[in-house]
């Protein structure tokens, strides 16, 4: 087990042990001595003889055993001696408490790499600096390295936090609603030990059930997925997402210097990793304690129970709100229902057993939705009327709901007067909610990791049918020329290469070649100035469309010929090879879509799809995903823009052939997979029809770059 | 006081009173005698002599003094004759418990209009059935009429929810979180004393000075928005919002019998009457208590002061998804912070004034914000640390904060070990929360209060150049003639009288009419048939558009007037007559945006406005608003569409006139204001120019009916 000696020591050493009650260095010992740490405490002081009873050492040195974790309190610049001493004492790892590093600028800077250098000589593993430290609540370790204050309490879930401030709340909310947790650990600038290394510890560490993370930035966002994804697969895995606003990406960036993944969405990249997001700590926490307690559900589908029409009515709003269906139910149960229920009770969904239901009508209504194979989930709301067994109806539920379905409860009652009610509720496995609007965000968000997990078996399977060497060769050839733009006949060969359809063209550099291509491709033609010299090619004005013969075409080129002879712009934008023309095959009007790919730094490439024109530019409606793509994941891309209805054909238009927009996607992901020195691709537009051999790409710009960036 | 009677009642009956500790007739003595009730209470029971140590009364009549509230919680089929006798007692209000009544079909419904009878005869209010009750906490009254758990604990919030499980969650929560009530109410099918009553009644309470409602049906939609505009103005009114879904408006179906207000989005009806709504009973709740402790924010702009930066971001985050504003700092208040806080404090917003903070660096941080002209309210984040004067810093929020700023305090902490930190802050009238998430919502909410209040000054100004005669009189004499859809030339006249612009066109009967409008218009034209013959013109094929001269008007009024003739659709929906023909100037191309109007049942006209074509059929970019529109009212509708940039001219495309599509709607929506009889009305499309006097509308639909439904 590879943090072993961090998260279950054998020893503690306190360098910067105090007797001072308000110091850090007396609060770890006071903390490791309340939690009943069941290794060997070392406090480390110059001149003190004993710190809190235990013995106290002049030097890291003077400890007789060896020592698995030494907090570091002392000043930022002592503790390089600090670790140099901790080297020679063979110290395991050490917990720099200490600020004053990275965070603070280019001098702490400076000290950071410092301390890395000398841990990674002495073969000491560093958690921190500026940071909490770590806790284990293992009955067999009970440790507590750490300055806060909530209490040590066993429970099933793990949490991992950048900011100690947010692993404290996360801890402390779990401890008030009496789920505690198994490990704890906050590493504040995280120079050596990371999160991932410490969720892949977890991953591996039975009785964590649940991991919790909190991240503000990262050194290496391609090994975060790599990680997440292969631990999400194991445990629920769940984040606090931060600085999703500007206003909030500021923050962090003054607050840590740096952001998540420099233009990543955090979103995408959490629920490539299958790690399901949060945007509310309270939100996150209240879904841990059911995803610790409740197997996923299978679907989104969705039973109410309710003795409250208005929390029924409220409980299925959120459920909806939630990404999740309240759906009829089946005949079958519906018939039972109706059968034993209360003659005026109603047998929909939400089912409304009354505010007089006993708790033989709940036991009913909760076994036929056990059985009802079109329900995945159960919510059920009890509010406790004064005139029924509410501590019946509390083991009706327990009894009901231990099946393979998910079941969660809200308990709506004065909690001092029904405390044995909720107990029972507890103990059986059944997490309590005080709200149906909790409950419904929390069953959203189980079943948002069960969707997760229904894409593993999406794997991305690499086309046979595309030719890798020839796009490479397109790529180094341009590149030992240091261009970075690629020309339209590069642009073309790429495509042609990965199979990706494009509108027929012929690059050209007089008039003469032009008419030639013309009369190849066949009139109407499209005359543009290559890609490579300008980007707005109608704000430019140096587009003509449309052209029927070859003497519009001449003019045409007349016409442009002239502007790139008298152009303003600087000569670099505007390549004066002979092949700055292109004779395009005019497409005939069709749904404008646009697909690209960007390179993000250390994240690899992010694909992107959407409507065209007036739909990307003001309504923003793209969509993103991490490349490669599988074909469902291509599909779904497709399927989940706000204007689908356009591509499905609206009002009597015609729309596009879906399947093949999905494929163009896929060949586009491969392509920047396998050729990554590709940082920026974009089809822009792609005019897509409803029959499959037409749709094609009309405009191509392809940016490249040789310092591999992803 | 009109219902004191009810809630300030100088004695209280219960007929159905019973010595047997789980019913109703004993939980309400019960509840009556531990809330210290100040007034007299007679139990009632044809046998008993007792009953909880009170003298039982054979019948009401018997009852020694005068009777102000009678709970009746008798069976339901008795209730009429119990209501006949306290009519003979003079009972002034009855609390029917007892369900069984309009919620159960059309025997309950028989039943309610029954005893609704009954009580108006003999003068008596009643309260439900199929209810709750009342509970007053004033000291003076203490009457706790109601069957439910929360004890009474004095506050300054109200609470009137349909729903006696949403309104005990309510209480409840409020209890849990330390604030207490003033009134509650929970009326069941409130077959006469009603919400808006009560709301009214409340607006006139002195020491409520926050409002609570949970509505699930509403018998008259005018009379609640109109009351509850008048009560917002003077105190926060707050909302649940139920039934926002198709799932929960089906369940508040199965569970009242009948929705809000027919289709009438309830957002609209809450901003309207300038009602905060809600989503989640907890924010409601959390919310609630600032609105009672804090002035409302003068606007949008939050400074955030915070000891965990991690928790700065979550703030700043949630502030923005909350519609609010986290601006940069003045240059004033950012340099009186880098002196006075320490070296590595952040003074940007959020301001981290780090973990080591001390009172003396709040103090200063809160003062300096307090000050900034540019900022409206405050919200304070502050993570107990162990080495921190905790009560200290909660001492110099309170006095920091004692200003005209809105300020809420977020208090991260064992809630155990820091209650007297706590008790300071909440004492001091500062909204405690334990989390940024909640806090940066109630703020939120309270801005958007302020901003609803703003918009009081926008009040509707009839234009004085309409012709309502004119328009009165095509609507008469269509209704005379049982027409229900008006032909283009009635609309063409009602457009006109009230100066709603429209592209010229002419009624015509033959060829030789067609061929003279379109010479009196000019080339080119367009040439429809009457609008009153078929509705979805291009899908129809008659339409003809861009007739470029005589001769291809000629062939499209042929090709026209072939399908008329052979027409497969019911000789109804095309009317014969005379003027089937609409020639009009073929308008050049411009914005298509649509306008209308539509009578909501018992709710007045609601105004709708969006763009055309793809954008209202795919993307439902259509906003909303309540007949008559204030300018600046309908400024925002044209402002709030998602597509504003469209209008705006997007990507050097011509933009449109926007004050002038402002205008058409005010116009029209005092058209429908005037002439309530127009039921809907369609503008779809009109086109839109930069030149405020080419825009105008191309089609119209009215549809007229003569029975008034608003």
């Amino acid at each position: 087990m590879k943090l072993d000696f961090l998260f279950r020591p054998r020893s503690v050493a306190v360098i910067g042990a105090s007797n001072r009650p308000l110091t850090i260095g007396h609060r770890i010992l006071q903390n490791l001595s309340d939690s009943g740490y069941k290794g060997a405490v070392y406090p480390i002081h110059p001149a003190e003889d004993t710190i809190l009873g235990l013995k106290a050492y002049k030097t890291i040195l003077d400890v007789p055993g060896g020592v698995d974790v030494a907090h570091i309190v002392v000043k930022n610049t002592l503790v390089p001696a600090a670790l140099k001493e901790c080297g020679r004492a063979a110290v395991k790892s050490v917990i720099i408490n200490t600020a004053g590093f990275s965070e603070t600028g280019a001098e702490g800077i400076r000290l950071e790499k410092k301390i890395i250098e000398i841990a990674a000589k002495a073969g000491i593993r560093i958690f921190g600096p500026n940071c909490q430290g770590i806790m284990n609540s293992d009955p067999q370790v009970q440790a507590y390295c750490n300055f806060t204050f909530t209490r040590l309490r066993r429970g099933a879930i793990s949490v991992a936090a950048q900011s100690g401030g947010v692993g404290e709340v996360i801890i402390q909310r779990l401890a008030s609603l009496g789920a505690g947790f198994r490990m704890y650990a906050s590493n504040g600038n995280a120079a050596d030990i990371s999160i991932p290394e410490i969720m892949n510890y977890w991953a591996d560490d039975e009785e964590t059930k649940v991991i919790i993370i909190h991240l503000e930035s990262l050194a290496d966002p391609k090994e975060f997925m790599a990680i997440a994804s292969r631990v999400s697969r194991k445990k629920p895995v769940l984040a606090i997402k931060t600085g999703r606003t500007a206003e909030g990406a500021r923050a962090v960036v003054s607050h840590t210097g740096r952001l998540m993944g420099t233009e990543i969405p955090i979103e995408l990249m959490l629920e490539t990793a299958g790690v399901v997001g949060f945007n509310d700590q309270d939100e996150l926490c209240q879904s841990a304690i059911a995803f610790a307690a409740q197997p996923l559900p299978k679907g989104k589908k969705v039973a109410i129970v309710t003795n409250s029409g208005g929390h029924g009515i409220i409980a299925a709003d959120g459920c909806v709100e939630a990404g999740l269906l309240v759906p009829p139910l089946s005949d079958n149960a519906r018939e039972a229902l109706k059968a034993g229920m209360l003659p005026e009770a109603i047998a929909g969904n939400p089912v409304d057993v009354l505010a007089t239901a006993t708790p033989g009508h709940y036991g009913l209504a909760l076994r036929e939705l056990m059985k009802d194979p079109g329900i995945d989930s159960i919510l059920v709301n009890f509010i406790t009327p004064f005139f029924v067994d509410c501590e019946g109806v509390a083991r009706e539920i327990v009894n009901a709901c231990a099946g393979e379905k998910t079941a969660v409860a809200v308990i709506m009652t004065d909690k001092a007067q029904q405390a044995k009610t909720l107990q029972i509720i507890k103990e059986g496995g059944i997490p309590v909610y005080d709200f149906p609007e909790t409950a419904a965000k929390v069953l959203g968000a189980m079943s948002r990791l069960s969707e997760y997990r229904s894409r593993d078996r999406e794997a991305f399977k690499p086309l046979p049918d595309v030719d890798k060497t020839a796009a490479r060769s397109v790529v180094n050839a341009a590149l030992k020329e240091s261009r970075s733009i690629l020309d339209g006949r590069e642009c073309a060969a790429i495509l042609d290469s990965y199979g990706i359809p494009r509108a027929p063209a012929e690059n050209c550099g007089s008039l003469e070649e032009c008419l030639a291509a013309a009369r190849k491709i066949g009139f109407p033609v499209a005359l543009k100035i290559d890609s490579a010299s300008v980007v707005h090619k109608t704000e430019a004005g140096t587009l003509a469309l449309n052209i029927q013969n070859e003497r519009d075409l001449t003019s045409e080129f007349n016409r442009l010929n002239s502007i790139i002879l008298s152009s303003p712009l600087p000569p670099s934008s505007l390549i004066p090879h002979p092949s700055s023309f292109v004779v395009q095959r005019q497409l005939p009007a069709g749904i404008e879509v646009i697909a690209g790919a960007k390179a993000v730094a250390g994240a690899g490439h992010v694909v992107m799809f959407g409507l065209g024109g007036v739909f990307v530019e003001v309504l923003k409606d793209v969509v993103f995903q991490f490349a490669p793509l599988s074909r469902p994941a291509a599909q779904r891309m497709v399927a989940s823009i706000k204007c689908r209805a356009i591509l499905e054909g609206f009002r009597g238009k015609e729309g596009a052939d879906t399947a093949g927009l999905a494929e163009i996607l896929i060949r586009l992901s491969q392509l920047v997979t396998d050729v990554p020195e590709i940082i920026e691709l974009d089809l822009n537009p792609i005019l897509a029809y409803r029959d499959p051999s037409r749709t094609a790409a009309v405009d191509v710009r392809i940016k490249i770059n040789g310092r591999a960036l992803a």
